[in-house]
This record gives structure tokens, sequence and C-alpha cells, in this order.
């Protein structure tokens, strides 16, 4: 294992792959919107004309196939002779790069490979020039989606570096559908596009559309006349060439089309310069201290690739790769700016924008709500509620739960005389957990004991009862399942897999945790509290500190819950199906660990339990929109019919289940579907204990981790990795412990990238996606036992 | 007027163009990657393949040029003869329609007008056909993108009636890079590509890479070989096609394609004829009562586009334009579909996906928040904090307002003690409106008086004190300001424009306004109330009943609490500066009125007063994705700065300010923008008031509506249409006075299209987007005079 780490840590190369980016050196990269559309003429006038303001100009053509990279080569070293060039990669065959490889017989070059050259070619041109301004051009071969030599297509290999794109348009007939649909590729891929070049042709005239069209898209379109036919003399000809570039690259327009250039790379410079004042001034942060933010502690964010945010750093005027750890809030499953999802959500505003969800129905909803039910594979659930996030999904939840309970109890309608200071019925609460967190909206916050996080809201008042529970984690090679209130050890395994095999575990564990249970709630119910709802986080509290529950605690639980119904009401009819709730209807809060977080489509099935109510949120998108369906029985959906329109649940959030979320989170849930049946995760769950416990974190790392004397124990599964470390001073949110390890880790570079962190009190927390690359696990593995081993 | 009416109402066509569709009658579009593909090729293949089976073939060319037209309906006659072709428009210059119409110096057709040709030709074909099978191909011009006669984009022109589409693929060099780009603009317009037709070509063998590449996207594709390269003798060559042909169209890879057509059109038939059925047993739909729908009340949205739905009619088998009279929920303003938006929010997905807001930022964010803060024009406000819907957005309003009124007014911090039913400072409350709705999280409605909305949410507790109000409406011709307790008038006016020209109101009005106000607030305060805010709605109250209240109220009410602070708390220090808020901080619920709705950037402009904090949503994006800004001023947030992290505002959700979102609201920001700049709303200015109060409904059609015996009173502000009706049996939510209106307007179609309306109790409101159509306007003003006059 220690051997692996060293592996990982010493390959050179991430998918990060950092962007390139300088104050003083200007870099573009030249697209055709076809082949044969005069990229290279273009370069080569861009780059005379720069030669002509005594500037340092350098031209990269990344990949070439067949004599053309030699060509282009030759023609700038012509033309241009001041301008540096090279070809990183070339292939023999003067076919498209895929099919050379295949026909040279070579491996392809991974796509990542050829970002690294490219960026270590642009950070080379940017420290020679050092303070001096330089020109460099990378001018990709064939149209904008042509296939690079792995197969992928251009923009894509190349979308890493994002360097703004200049777009060489085709001025044939036809041309126009070309170069805007080639735009629209670039454009859908997050590129800037700046500049659009075109040679002016007087039959179709397509320049005079492009100045048109482009003038709303805010590119600036330079129309030059095309080279003269080539003459039969070699030496007249190069003579005529000369005469050519020399008069182009003087000419007004191409004069206007550079500067215009030097103005774009100022402004986006000047941008990310002044983006962090203007954000401390204006943003009003969602759960911050602004005391603590201002701009020398905002991070900008450039754009976003894989697992990685490009942050502008003022020191170095440039562009480095930082890992997003909390995965952006813990929403990230696909990687950040995945053009399968930027494409799908495009098709879905472009077939519907959004459309009322009352009485209607459009396929991405319908889909979605077809596709969670059966991934969920929980015979109770029948219906999907839509809504926006996870906490108005909870708040659906509860209203779905309470509604049910009161139908099924008989408990009497709320007062509405507005005097009244609440009713009994009004003092319904939830039965949770401790440590619990179900959102921020008042409602959700309600549902939680009094904490850090709801005492600042004036308008809080708690509404239930939490239980305490013994939590699970590894402390010096074992797992433990530890009681929190005591610290001691309830029972200890070899591996975590013997945790959760719950028919294996002793009876006894199981039974003393339902009388435990049973006990705590008759106290509660005995002090006058009354249930509507048992809400859970299953396996694993979130915000309450990456807690992991017994799982065998919370099968008790709801079993307890189910098996004394008439602890909670004297119900006329019990539910009469199988898939009935009982008891309690069971609320699980599964967004941040349902869809595949923690390994599983469901973290319900790793606790063996059928909620009647699940919400989920989060992953439901893969990362990239907000979107939450709240999930429940037929049971539950029952209690709301009746001859009334007001009996129905009246919530409904204007945006309910639109379009592009729901094609989006459709086209995601396919993607994690596809990952699992096609084995992407099967070496993770080889190298851990199998299908049940598994983590994209090293089993043998965690174990390293466990066995250090900072830390209190650490927990891994799926792609969460939660260490907590040992606070003798204080504990929960407010405690500091975790900064000075947070601190390390920022500011120490893996070589390739650094990381970003939210803490979470004496908790760090990492969560990769559902995608990151093992070599990326691999350098923060050894970042974090460096930080464990020396300090 | 009536003229104008009659004239929208003779109108033919609107822009609305339903879409084609039936049982037997498959019918796509040829699109070209390319010029020069052989588009016209494959269309023989296909309608060749399909004479072989005996099944009736249409071939119809849109729109041609120079002599391509005619030699493309030659070829069609000579090698498929039993084809019936046609060609609607054509131009004499072989080049782009653009071009082609300027040097024939010809008023270009519009684009509505070629789509309702192309629908009336399938129509015809699909009812010449009955219960026979047909198959017809609309054959577009050039590449997906090519200009039409209106320089609008051929893909965006088609895009009403969303054709199947059958895309050529290029064979050439350079063509995967064309080809895949060509997909791509089709994707993102809303297309379904079922299939991609190509030559299979040796050199470069991009079919090849097409067949990998469009498996993944579930793209059908069928290559073929190229034509033999033409015979010098005509008749010879002849023979030779017809022998390609005969061998082409009749072999495997055809037959395949053309069967995968045949079952793409029944799937797609029976998805639509199930989806109701399906929607019926799995979606829990918002705000509804689930014993009132079934698979025959629910409308299946097949797409939409500008105002209309694409309805999939059951008993016809067809598509049809059903105008979207609730704006899909009050959030349409851009249209549906709108392929600008698609391609900014697929952009800010490549570029970014979502990223954390917390202490970072990303361009989208910051602009946005900088756009509104200008566009609000509102000293005042200086911070702008990002949720995902008006609900949250209202809550947050909420925590920061009463954490300010707590901090100004020294109350005490609230009891965490478990066992407390609630602190004195936990009855903090919200001043209000009666009939106000903000939302239907737990915490938005309990600051709404008791109403059917929250009576039945077991949670709900009102929290605050709601004070009554007069209202503003058109009674038979003239505007009245009406005391709703008594009925009685309190003023009259001419125009509109008299009731909100409040410098000119009558100063005895606005003090007893004040007196009023003062009188009913304290007696709530002697009661024991105490209030952390005054919430309100500007101008109108939408899920209240569409209720416009007497701008002198709002503003006197405003005016009331800020000048005597003294009522609401012992203050140690008053805010120093003149944008500090007095007495109470004041939120405006702009979530519905603001942003345009009204014909204004804010509703508050309306009823000069400058809020504290205001809440936008809704129409934001556009009306394309889920989104909420809480504006607030700097002395609110001041509130929340300490040296401790629980001090700051505690909210926020996973997907906080995602870039999406804010790209495509800074986008639509612009937009709406440069329609006012523009003038684009110039026409409706003139025709009522001038710049302060304008409809998108005609002035005298308003007022004839006020006229009716049926009618109450009417009211009409920028896009916003609210008619009550007289109802002496019940009035509010519950009641089922429009219904009979409602039927009449939903079963008649205008001639171009059906209504889908939203009741709201004894109102009927009808909202236009803020780029509907005045002929789309007028047809639907000719239907409601029709059943006003008639039933």
């Amino acid at each position: 294992m220690t051997a692996t780490i060293a592996t990982a840590k010493t390959a050179a190369k991430v998918s990060a792959a950092a962007a390139f980016f300088a104050k003083t050196s200007r870099a573009f990269q030249v697209h055709g919107a076809n082949t044969e559309v005069g990229k290279t003429i273009f370069s080569t006038v861009l780059l005379a004309r720069n030669n002509g303001d005594r500037i340092p100009t350098h031209y990269i053509k990344p990949v070439s196939t067949g004599p053309a990279a030699e060509e282009d080569l030759r023609h700038i070293k012509q033309y241009s002779p001041k301008t540096a060039s090279e070809c990183l990669v070339q292939y023999k065959d003067p076919v498209s790069p895929h099919l050379a490889v295949m026909r040279d017989f070579q491996t392809p070059l991974a796509d990542s490979d050829i970002v690294a050259e490219v960026r270590r070619s642009l950070t080379a041109i940017s420290s020679q020039a050092g303070t001096q301004n330089s020109f460099a051009l990378v001018e990709s071969a064939g149209g904008v989606l042509s296939p690079g030599p792995s197969g992928s297509l251009q923009a894509d290999i190349y979308r890493p570096l994002r360097l703004p794109a200049l777009l060489v348009g085709d001025a044939k007939l036809g041309g126009i559908s070309a170069t805007i649909s080639a735009y629209e590729s670039l454009f859908l891929r997050g590129f800037d596009v700046p500049l659009l070049l075109t040679f002016k042709e007087d039959r179709y005239r397509n320049f005079e559309f492009f100045q048109d069209f482009f003038a709303k898209k805010n590119v600036e379109v330079a129309a030059i006349p095309a080279p003269p036919p080539p003459l039969p003399s070699l030496e007249e000809d190069v003579f005529q060439m000369q005469d050519y570039y020399s008069e182009v690259s003087n000419s007004d327009v191409i004069k206007q089309a550079n500067d215009y250039l030097t103005d774009f790379h100022k402004r986006r410079l000047s941008d990310l310069q002044s983006i962090k004042k203007r954000a401390s001034e204006t943003i009003w942060y969602p759960f911050s201290q602004h005391s603590l933010i201002n701009q020398s502690t905002i991070i900008a964010i450039d754009s976003a690739y894989g697992d990685f945010f490009q942050s502008f750093e003022d020191n170095s005027s440039s562009l480095e790769p930082l890992f997003d750890a909390s995965a952006s809030w813990w929403t990230q499953g696909l990687g950040h700016g995945n053009p399968d999802l930027a494409l799908t959500s495009a098709n879905a505003a472009g077939r519907y924008g959004h459309v009322i969800l009352a009485n209607t129905i459009h396929e991405p909803a319908l889909k979605l709500a077809e596709k969670l039910l059966a991934l969920t594979a929980n015979p109770r659930l029948s219906r999907v509620f839509y809504s926006d996030n996870g906490s108005t999904g909870v708040e659906v939840g509860i209203k779905m739960a309470f509604k049910a309970a009161c139908a099924r109890y008989n408990w009497a309608e709320p007062e509405t005389d507005s005097n009244s200071t609440g009713s009994a019925l009004r003092d319904i609460g939830v039965l949770g957990l401790k440590r619990s967190y179900h959102g921020d909206t008042i409602g959700t916050m309600d549902c939680c004991e009094p904490s850090v996080y709801n005492k600042q809201v004036n308008w809080y008042r708690e509404r239930g009862a939490w239980l305490e529970y013994p939590v699970v984690k590894q402390v010096k090679g074992r797992w433990v399942v530890e009681n929190l209130e005591t610290g001691d050890i309830v029972e200890e395994f070899n591996t975590l897999q013997d945790v959760f095999s719950l028919d294996k575990r002793d009876r006894k564990t199981f039974e003393s945790y339902k009388t435990t249970v049973l006990e705590a709630i008759k106290k509660h119910l005995d002090a006058g509290k009354k249930f509507g709802a048992l809400l859970i986080e299953p396996v694993l509290l979130g915000a309450g500190g990456m807690m992991a529950v017994d799982p065998l605690f919370q099968n008790a639980l709801v079993t307890a819950v189910r098996e004394n119904a008439a602890l909670f009401g004297a119900q006329e009819t019990n539910g009469s199906n199988e898939n009935d709730w009982q008891g309690l209807p069971v609320i699980f809060d599964e967004v941040f660990t349902g869809l595949f977080r923690l390994g599983h489509a469901t973290a319900a099935s790793l606790i063996q339990v059928h909620p009647d109510i699940t919400v989920n949120a989060k992953l439901l998108t893969g990362g990239l929109l907000p979107l939450c369906t709240t999930m429940a029985s037929n049971n539950i959906f029952e209690a709301f019919l009746s001859a009334e329109k007001v009996d129905g649940l009246l919530h409904g959030h204007s945006y309910t289940a639109h379009p592009v979320g729901c094609a989006v989170a459709a086209a995601s849930l396919d993607t994690f579907q596809e990952m699992s049946d096609n084995g992407a995760w099967n070496s993770y769950k080889a190298a851990w204990d199998g299908e049940k416990t598994w983590s994209m974190w090293e089993k043998a790392f965690v174990a390293q981790v466990s066995h250090s004397g900072k830390v209190d124990g650490v927990f891994s599964l799926g792609s969460v990795l939660a260490i907590t470390l040992k606070d003798d001073i204080s504990t929960g949110y407010a405690s500091n412990a975790t900064e000075d390890f947070k601190s390390y880790l920022e500011a120490t570079d893996t070589g390739s990238f650094s990381l970003h962190i939210r803490g979470l009190g004496n908790v760090i927390y990492i969560m990769t996606s559902q995608s990151t690359e093992p070599r990326t696990i691999g350098h923060i593995q050894s970042l974090i036992l460096d930080y464990l081993k020396t300090n």
C-alpha cells in the first residue's frame, strides 16, 4: 500500500492540468470552423502583426498528421521568421489523428498528456518573457471537434486550458452554418470566443452575415482578403505571399483585431484582479461570518473542470488548479464542466425552457420519476414530488408525514383562531437523532435539536425530540462502535464489512438498542411530546459532523417504532398493506448520503430498511443544478385524497420539476448506473471488502490514518473520507482544531494541484466526485499522511 | 379598438405554429451537416425505400435558391417517381436565401409563414392519408444553421415544428467536426435526432467514428456507398443512378434505417399516449387534489416554444399549440425554448458546472449581483444573497430583518432550553397585509394570516398580524379605489396613471391611511404582539387573488412604520444613516411583481418606496431555472458582523448561486433592459398613459371588460390581466365561479391555438411573457370579449 501511495505521488501528471495565464503573456487557441479554412494563414498574419510590434511570438501546433505540421511550421518560419515554433506530436498519415495513431500502430497520447505538454510550453514562454509582453498561438488540427489521437474531440481535450478561442470561419457556400455550429460547440464547452477571423469572399459574403450575427454575441469579426492564387514559380510565389502578409498584417482590420485581443486579455486580467474586491463588497455569503471574509480570503474561480477549480492567484497572476475537496458542498458526482451534462441541459432548455407541472406532464419529469423509483428499489415508494432543494424536500416530507399521522391517529385539525398561541396539534414534532441536520429553512431547522446552527435564528422553535446513538469509526486499525456519551466501545470489528453485515451482528446488541430506544421514546411521550414522523439521515450525519451511526442502531430504531405503533396514537385502522407505514411515517433524508455517495443507490440499503418517504437532492443532478425529489408510499399519498381541493398537498414551487434539471438528473442517474454496471468502481470494491462497504479511498490508507496519534477516528465509505481529530479544548462547530491541518493541506502543493477544503468543527472531510481519478486520490492521500507523520 | 381586435382575430397565422404529428404519418426533416453532403440523395433513397413498401411518400423543399430546387425536385421525380413533391418558396440566385431575397428585391418571407406553410402541407398529407401509413420528408437548404430568407437560422425557423431530424453527415476530411457540431446545434435547440446518414468513404472512414460516437447518443448511423461518378451520356448516367438507387434503397442498411425510423415514430407515439397514465400513477402533483386528477385531465407537453406548449391530443393523435396563460406559474418572460438562453446555460454549464459559493466568487454570480443592484436603483440596497426560490428567499429576508430588529431593539437571545414552549422573543412576528402569500415552506406560511393555503399544514402557526387595505380596479370604465370590507368606493379616477401619480393624490387620503394603519398597529402591539419586519408584496398580491392594493396605501403604510420607530421597540441608537432602516426593516416580496412583470424593473418604484430588503425570483432567469436573490441594505448586513462565526447568517443551499442560473439570469436581465431601451414596449406605453402605467393588454379592451355584467372588476398592468368575476355564492380559493369562463376559454380554439389557464378563486388571470406578440394577445382578447358578450 505504501508503494501504491508512493507511485501515485511520483506520477507527474494529473487530469487537472492547470490553465495557463499570465499578465504579460497573451495566449490564444486558433480553432477552425472546418478544415482548410486558413487557420495557419490567420496564425501567420497575427504573429507577423505582433512581430511588427516587436513582441516575441510563439506558435505551437500540438498535434499534426502527415506533412501538414512541417508545412505549417515552414510556412510560419518563412512568413513570420521571428516566431519561435514547435510541434509537440506528429503522425505520418495525413488523416485525422485518431486514425493516424492506428495506422502508425502507436499507443495514442492521453488527452491529459497533450494538455500537460501545451501547458509546459506556455509556462516556459511566460517565464521566459518575464515582465515583457509575449504573444502565443496554439493551433489545433482540423475543425473544432475533430478527434485527437485518443479519439476525444479536440475542444474537449483542450478544455482544461480554456484558452480564449480564435475561430477561423468558413467563407465558402454553407460556411455560415459550419461556422456558427463550430462557435456553438466551443461556447457550450465554456470557451470564451473573442474573435472570428474569416476571408472576405464576394460571392457569398459570409463575412457580412458574421458581422451582424456575432455582434450580438460580443464576438469581434475580422475579415481580410484571401491570399492570391499560387504562382507557378516558387520564388515568385514566396514574394507574392510576403507582400500579402506584409499588407494584411499591417491592415487596419488586423491592427484592430490584434488590439481587441490585447484589450480582451487586459480586461480578463483586470476582471480577475478586481472580482474578489467587488465580491467582498456585493455578495452576502451563505453560512459565513463576513467579518472573517475579505478580498484576500476570497477565491476567484475562473472556471472548473473535472474535480478542479481553476483559481486565479494574485501573486503570480496565473490560474492554478484547486481540488474541490468539499465536492462543492457535496454536490459533485460527474465532474465540473461536464460537456455531456452541458449538452443535455441545453437540449431540455431548447425543447421546453420551463413548463408548469400542475396537471401537466413532460418527458424529463416522468422519466426521472420512474428511474428514481426503479433505482431506489423500495417497494413502499410509489410517488415522486418535486421541489428545489433538500430543505424544501424535507419540508414536503414532513407535511406528508404529519398529515398521514393526523389522519391515522384521528388528531383534530389545528385551530385557526389568530389569537391562539398554539393548539396541542401544533405541537406535534419529529422523532430524530441528535446532531441531525436537514436544511436551512425555518421548518427544517425546527426539526433539529437546538444547536449553533439554529440558535441564532430568532424564529427557531425546536419541535421534536432527539435520541443519542452509537457511532462507527476506525481507531488504530480496528473498526469500533462507540457510545458517544460515555466514550465506551460497544463492539469491535475487523472490517467495515462486518459492521454492516447486520444479519451476522449480535442479536443482543440489537435487542438492547431497541430497548434503549423505546425507553427514550416513552420518556418523551410521558413528558407530553407527540410525534408525527421519524426523520433521520441514514448511515452518515453530514453537517452534524460526519457522524457514522451504527447501522444496526438505525435499523433497531425503525424496527422499534414500527413494532410499537400503539405508543404513538390510538389508531382506528392499522395500515392493512405490508407496505403501509406503521407507528410513525419513516422519513429518510438521503440528500447527502443517497445516489451513490456511499457507493450505493440508496443509503437505506446499507441499513436494510425501507423508509416510507425518501428525500434526494445534491448528487441528483450529477452536481449541476438544484433539484429535489420527495418520494412517498401510496399509503401516505392516500391521506391527502378527498373531494376538497384544499385537502391536497398545498406545496409547489414555480420551477417545480423544471425540465432542464430533470433531464440532467435522468442523464446523471443513467451515467452512475452505467458506471456501476460497467465496473467503474470494481477495483475499489475488490480492494475493500466487496460490494457492500467500499470506498474510493484506499483501505490501507484509511487504516494508516487511524493509527495517527492526532486522529480520534476515521470513517470512509463511497467517496467520503472523514477524519476526526483529537481536540481537548473544544468540540463541535466552533472548534478551530482542524485549522492547522487544513492550512497545511491547502498551502502544500501536491506537485500538481492544491486543495480547497471546508472544515467542519474538529472533522476534516474530503469528498471526491464519483468519477475522480485514482491518481488524484493518491496525491491527496500522500499529503494527508505527510502531515500526520511530520506535524 | 374593436377594429384592432377584429384585425387580430382575422389574422390567420400566429407564431405558435402547431407541430405536425399523426399516428400514421411519419414526417422527418432532413438537415445537412454542411452543404453538398448529399441531402437529396439520402432523401431519394428513403423515399424510394418507402415506395418499395407501397407507402405514399411526400417530399417538401420549403425554401430553395437558384436552379437547385428544380434540380432537386426533378431528381426526386426521376428516381422516386411515386413521390409527391413540392417546393414552397424559390429564389433565383443560387446563394443563401437571405442574400437571394436581397438580390431579388423581395420582402423576405417571415419565419412563421414558412412554418405555417410546411404545417399546412403536412396536415394535408396527414388527412389525405387518413388511417393509411405515409412518409414525408422536409428537406432544408444548406447546413443546419444556414440562414433562411429572413436571416434567421434554419434550425431556429423550423424549431416550432420540432420534426425529428435526419442529419446527413459529412464524409470528407474535417467532416467529423462539422457533423458533430451540426448535431450539437440541432440538439441544443431541442430537436430529437434519431438518425445520421452518411456516405461510406474509405480514406477518412468518418462513418466508423460516427458509429462509435453516436451509439452513445442513441443516434442510429446508416452508411451507404456514395453514388458512382456521373457518366458522360445523360441516358447512361440515368440508368446508372437508377441502378444505384435500386441497390441502395433495397440494401439491409437502408431497410434497417427505415425500420428504425418507423420504430422511432411508434415509440414516440406510444410514449405520448402512455405518458399521462404513467404520470397519473407516479407523479405527486404540486398544489393539487389528486382525486381531481387522472389521465384524462393531465396535459402531455411534448415541447414548448415561445408562449405555447405543444400538447398531445389523444383523439386526433396530434400535437396542438396551447397558450401558456399562467406563464407557467408566472415564470415566463422570454419565451419557452429560447435558443439564446439554452446556449447561455450550456456555456455556464461547460465553463463551471456548479461551484461552491462560500468564500469564493465566480463571474456569473458577481455580474448578476451587480446588475441587480444597478437595475433596482435603490440606494439602500448593497448586498445580494442567493437562494433557490421565492420561498427560501423570503425566509432569508425574515432572518435578516429579525436579527437586525433584535440587535437594534436589544431583544434578548432566544432560550435554547429544549423544554421551553417558546420565549417572548420567539413570538416576534411580521407585520403584513391580509391575503398575502410568500411561498410554501413552513416559515413563509407562518408569516401569512391563516387561510386555506396553510390551514391544512399541521405545522402552521401564524406569526404576525395582517392589515386590511383598499384595492384598485376598473369598474364600468372607471378606475376606483374600493374599501374591501365595506365595498365602498374611496376614490375614483379617470386613468390608472392617475391612481399611481402619488404626488398628485389627495393628501387627506394619505393622512387618513397613515392614521388607520397606526391605529391598527397599536392595537396589535397593545395585545402583546411584537414585530420584526414589515413584509409586503408591492402593488399586486398574487396568489392571494391578484389583488391590486392602492399604491398610496402601501406608501402610507411604509411611511407610518418608518415615522413611528418608537412604537416597535426602545432603541438605543437610531439608524444614523439616511439609508438605515427605521421602525421596522421593510421587506418587499417582488418574487411575482418584480423585474418587468408590471412594466418596471421594480414594483417598488410604482409605490415610490425604497425597501430595506427585496426578494426576486420567477422572472429572474427569464423563465428557465429556479434562482432567487434577497438584496439587503448595509445596515441590515452589519447586524450579522461579529468575531463569532455563529453570528453570521447561517443559511445556504448546496446550489447557492449556481453559475448556470446566474448566467441565464444575467442574460435575461440584459435582454429585458435592451427591450426596454430599444422601445420594444413603446407602442404599449403610447397606447396607455405613458411610461408609468402601461400594459400589454389593450387599454380599450380592459375598459370593455370592465363594462361586462359578469365582471366585478378588472386590473391590468405590464403583462398581467386579472378579471374578477361576480360571485354571489362563494369567494376565495375554493370558489368555482370561474369554471364556466375557464372552460369556455380552454375549449374554444382561437383559430390558431387554445388556452391553458390556471384559475384563482373567482379571478381569471392571463399572463403573457414580456415578449408575447400583439397578434397573439389580440386573439385572446377576442375570445374573452366573445364570452363576456354571449355567455
